[in-house]
């Protein structure tokens, strides 16, 4: 039934060929150097989940493009878990008393004004010392090196697909946990207890929005009691393997709710345009237009309150968001969710999200569970 | 046995004191500007645990002082959790698809060069976009106000005060947990529930370092099955009523450790004399420097690896860190721990540490437990 035994940690010549690109193309992206803090940026390049709080630990690219990890020195445990002894990267150990900002600036040795890529997820208890210690100019690491972290991998899009398919899994049971007279808070905890049966290493949130809870797209669970008619958004999702995410989506009815019923097949018919339009060239603002346009048609412009969707990898959310504005070109590789959803103030709320892969040919479904407004709790209570 | 209903939220009246000495601090201190994001800072001042990931979140002053909250429209529902709707806050809600960055941009209205306070946890994906808006000039707020964030008003201290005490009973049950038999990861679970049952909201972190374990002080447990003489390091926190922290290290022994007992001997002298030296107008410095004295002195110097101590709050580590080269001088209200170890690698470790607030009289100790080498498991095995 599980597939917990999955890939934990790459091989690390996944890692030395992320160092390289991520060397290679600060180089031609003219950034003198590269700072990046803990967080899926240090996951993605060298695998470490090492969290060190106000202790900066850093990875840092000089202009030669050579790799060091600065690392507070209590926490050098965390070195044989990731796999900078096994890639060219050096370790700089620094102790408590001397000032980390200056040991970064010490390597990066860049001249005042540089570009130099930063990390989104460098705090500014890091960034501002690191920028008076060198003068750089910083630019965002992500957006100058935007493939290197949108565009998935094999090894990457292996973890994002296993993932897809466990929290299908997961949606798969969910229909039996669906009565009238449960709570949603009863709901998640048993959703939450399958998604880690399902062979997820953690559970990242549980959203199950009954009845008027689920017009509020970020409404998670509460003491509201199922009652037949509900319609009932679950959205899921959990850590998987190496570090990636799980994010998915579907609306369940406790038995039979014509209304409902009716505005699904508005929404569906949105999620299902979104995502046939997704393919290299087209940019993310036009995929969002397209489910914006469809629900809008139908007359329910006004009740799609968020976007369209968000990248996931390492992070649960990331570039590219789907939205209106973000003009970025999809490329293959790049994996994010399309959800669009119609939230009805104080009566309903549904959504439907697949996380999909950008190949040549188009979308790539990572979840393919049933679309449909599935049917629950039919014959109890 | 337990204080579990404790004070979850503060009046806010609280709130609004701090939102005012914000302010006026900023115009003292020649800040045009205050931007905060989520995390201690937003918790501190308006009481607010909101978590928004990517999209931004952030409480702006304006160089009027006028505090205005920017958060994601989608999360308008955590309004009601924080004190905004009952202090002079405004809130600019923003949908998907505008760029919160130029909102805080606008509300800043400064002029390019002017010296902009900005929060230690506001990351660089936010926090470079506003520099580019604005054309600021950022400084670290938690330095230019350093007094508003680390003196704790009498709010937070019986916060901590209340929190200190559960992590004393929680200590107070740890002999009888310790037996020779166990593995630490065995005796890490049970303390792990009774940090839960003595009243935490939730666990921050258990370490139980036997043996040689001991002698790493980030190790946290492992399957290593407890013997008799056995030191085992027992450092354990967690998140008590409006999100402050406990933090608490005593040292054990099971059944007799000769030498043990003669190390301990100088790492008591050394804790005691540091906790003795705090008072207003100390360096912290000064107070690390007390304790490494008193164990160089014994010829342990070496053994002594890590700072003396951390500021504690909203955050479980923050300013002050009782460290060398750190020139602050303590004030009345700060609170920090004093936790000097002795660390002998592949052998043992030992730490003592308690939380400590400065009075106008010197420290007042918020961990009163026995402050011995506890002896522990006799009898067993």
């Amino acid at each position: 039934m599980t597939e917990s035994s999955t890939v934990t940690r790459f091989d690390p010549r996944v890692h030395a060929t992320r160092l390289t690109r991520a060397a290679d193309l600060a180089a031609e992206r003219d950034l003198a150097g590269l700072v990046f803090g803990t967080g899926p940026d240090l996951q993605y390049l060298i695998g470490s989940a090492v969290s060190s709080h106000e202790r900066l630990t850093a990875l840092v690219f000089d202009d030669r493009g050579r790799a060091t990890l600065v690392l507070p020195a209590v926490e050098r445990g965390s070195l044989a878990d990731c796999a900078v002894g096994e890639v060219d990267c050096a370790v700089r150990l620094w102790e408590d008393g001397e000032d980390p900002h200056l040991i970064v600036a010490d390597l990066l040795d860049i001249a005042a004004g540089s570009r130099l890529g930063v990390g989104a997820g460098l705090t500014a208890d890091h960034l501002l010392p690191i920028l008076e210690a060198t003068g750089a100019a910083p630019v965002l690491a992500g957006e100058v090196l935007r493939e290197l972290f949108m565009r998935k991998d094999d090894a990457e899009l292996a973890q994002l697909t296993a993932a897809g398919a466990a929290i299908d899994r997961v949606h798969a049971r969910v229909p039996a946990m669906l009565r009238p007279g449960r709570t949603e808070a009863e709901v998640g905890e048993e959703i939450a207890a399958a998604i880690v049966e399902e062979g997820h290493s953690a559970v990242d949130f549980v959203i199950v929005g009954s009845g008027p809870n689920g017009a509020n797209p970020h409404h998670d669970v509460s003491d509201r009691v199922l009652a037949a008619g509900d319609v009932v958004v679950v959205d899921i999702g959990g850590t998987w393997g190496a570090g990636y995410h799980s994010d998915c989506t579907r609306t369940y009815v406790l038995g039979a709710n014509a209304e409902a019923e009716a505005v699904y097949a508005v929404l569906r018919r949105a999620q299902e345009a979104a995502v046939a339009a997704v393919r290299p060239g087209v940019t993310a603002a036009e995929i969002d237009a397209v489910a914006r346009g469809a629900i809008a048609g139908a007359g329910y412009g006004e009740a799609f309150i968020h976007r369209t969707g968000h990248g996931i990898g390492l992070s649960l959310h990331e570039e590219p968001f789907i939205m209106a504005g973000n003009d970025l070109v999809l490329e293959e590789g790049m994996c994010f969710s399309v959800e669009p959803g119609i939230y009805l103030a104080d009566r309903f709320g549904m959504r439907l999200e697949d996380i999909v892969a950008v190949t040549a040919d188009g979308a790539r479904t990572l979840n393919n569970g049933d679309r449909a407004l599935v049917a629950a709790g039919a014959g109890e209570h």
